[in-house]
């Protein structure tokens, strides 16, 4: 059974579709035009993989980290994950009034962001705490799916988990076929991603590194359970993606790909001084009519300005999603 | 490439053996006895990957998680890695001969692991604090490989990384044969395992879960490196090891293999209410001749007294050493 077929079948996806691309036989990235970003890919992965090359890889360290939010899928107009805590708020207001009281719910309700995000962004990890710990392991997984069931992205009037980037599925596949393991390094929360990462992305959960709180092991009816707490959070982000890298992966990456100031240390991490060849590429928001165009936001720390200024000096790829990629969503025909 | 020839030819390893065996093509597990331990695992085995079948779990499900002191190697007299921090110890005093002072260091050189064990093992996590941190991962990995090359364990003046269980390398070829991914969930340090881990049970660094301490992301003469620190340290064992499970691998294991307290909360997590068919396998050190026997020592939590006693209701397989295998280590003829 594939890993498709299987995925189609399993009982706990009935309406989500399988996004994640089976190997190509042709054009391994048919939704990049043929242009600079497209040619260093396929250069790399061909001169990588070339047997009794200099420069060949073992498929052992053949080893891809990629960023999620704006790397693989978009990150506005919010993170899609604080779209679901903000959702799964309302849905605990509704069945516990005395929250509606919280300060920061109540901000929250407001999208006032700067109560949320000031002193150091004590209110929103109120309301990742008050959405993301207290249930089981499964019970939030639950949670995940049923919402990816109803809510809609609001620009583009999609589920969620359908706004994700074609040809970045396209390298995902590409490289999988080519005896890479794909990981996911995101700052968003391991458990919210590894609900959908193997559907959408061909990417299985071990495979998933993102950011943590720990679990408690605990008895419920007799059953061992793990319950979602807020202890111990591991925020996996800037100088923390390489430190998870080596936590999960427990060796540097070849490839890197991101698009953010959370991205630069892996990009330096995956290609500067690494023994081995090292590719680096930079997804670069650049089409604000078929997505959004940004580099720096208010609170940005400027390290993807200073990624980009230092992009042809390190050899990373900038993609320029305006004129790089024919088509953006895997929705577009 | 195969895994083995590329191991055996990569140049950090020059003089180690490659351990981890082909698939093979007879009996899959010649080591062991015609008996009911044996037969139950395979019976397991044949029974999830018959396709069509009720009990079949897909590919990406076979997560197999083995304890590693004193299941896939023994931890006597002391575990391996205490002896390496202790022989680590003994250069570094002959090398700045102030430590010489230190009082937990004065226990260590005089083998007092009743001081070093006191106040919640203190002066022990104070000597590992002194040889696994404050170096880069590059420099610790040097450490070990080093070690490895000339340390011997008394009892069966062997390196170390020789004295393993050929009945478990065979079950370990058997399952990744078989489509599992193996994962080791064990209580000693991740970087410890991971610089023999995959030459030895074939197992790559991206599955070994262990304990950890942080590293931090720095510049050390213009390239990005990790230093190993004691900070957030984390212990995986006991309750642990299923957090640990959920941290790394995201889903729940359909097989489990231990041998001590350690042990017992992930044999309960990985075979008590999985939806899937689940196995859970104990090696019971019975074997004074050969290797060891033990059940509790001192400071046992009495778990897997515990664990033994219930292995029949739990329908979990027990290895006795001395009967169910008819050669203990690699070395053997």
């Amino acid at each position: 059974m594939s890993r498709r077929t299987f995925l189609a079948s399993a009982s706990c996806l009935p309406a989500a579709k399988v996004l994640a691309l089976e190997p190509s036989k042709g054009d391994p990235l048919p939704s990049w035009n043929d242009a600079p970003a497209k040619r260093s890919l396929l250069g790399f992965v061909a001169r990588i993989t070339k047997d009794g090359s200099p420069d060949f890889i073992p498929t052992p360290e053949r080893i891809a980290a990629f960023d999620n939010d704006g790397t693989l899928w978009p990150e506005n107009p919010v993170p899609f994950q604080l779209a679901f805590a903000l959702d799964t708020l309302k849905q605990r207001v509704a069945k516990d009034s005395t929250l509606a009281d919280d300060a920061f719910v109540k901000a929250a309700a407001a999208g006032d962001f700067t109560t949320l995000l000031a002193d150091q962004y004590k209110g929103l990890f109120h309301i990742l705490g008050l959405t993301h710990a207290g249930m089981t392991t499964d019970e939030f997984n639950t949670g995940v799916d049923d919402w990816l069931k109803t809510a809609r992205h609001p620009r583009f009037v999609r589920r969620y988990d359908e706004c994700v980037y074609r040809p970045m599925l396209e390298v995902l596949a590409f490289l999988q076929a080519n005896g890479f393991k794909t990981f996911i390094v995101s700052g968003g929360g391991a458990d919210f991603m590894r609900v959908w990462s193997e559907r959408v992305y061909g990417i299985p959960p071990e495979q998933i590194i993102g950011s943590t709180a720990r679990t408690k092991f605990e008895r419920r009816n007799g059953q061992p359970v793990l319950v979602k707490t807020t202890d111990h959070v591991f925020v996996d982000d800037k100088e923390g993606k390489p430190v998870a890298i080596h936590q999960y992966i427990g060796r540097r990456p070849v490839m890197c790909f991101g698009n953010s100031d959370g991205d630069k240390a892996m990009l330096e991490y995956t290609t500067i001084a690494n023994p081995r060849p090292a590719f680096g590429l930079i997804v670069h928001h650049t089409d604000s009519d078929r997505e959004f165009a940004y580099d720096a936001h208010p609170r940005s720390s400027g390290k993807l300005v200073e990624a980009l200024a230092e992009a042809d000096h390190r050899g990373w790829t900038i993609v320029d999603m305006k004129t790089d990629w024919n088509r953006v969503f895997t929705f577009e025909n």
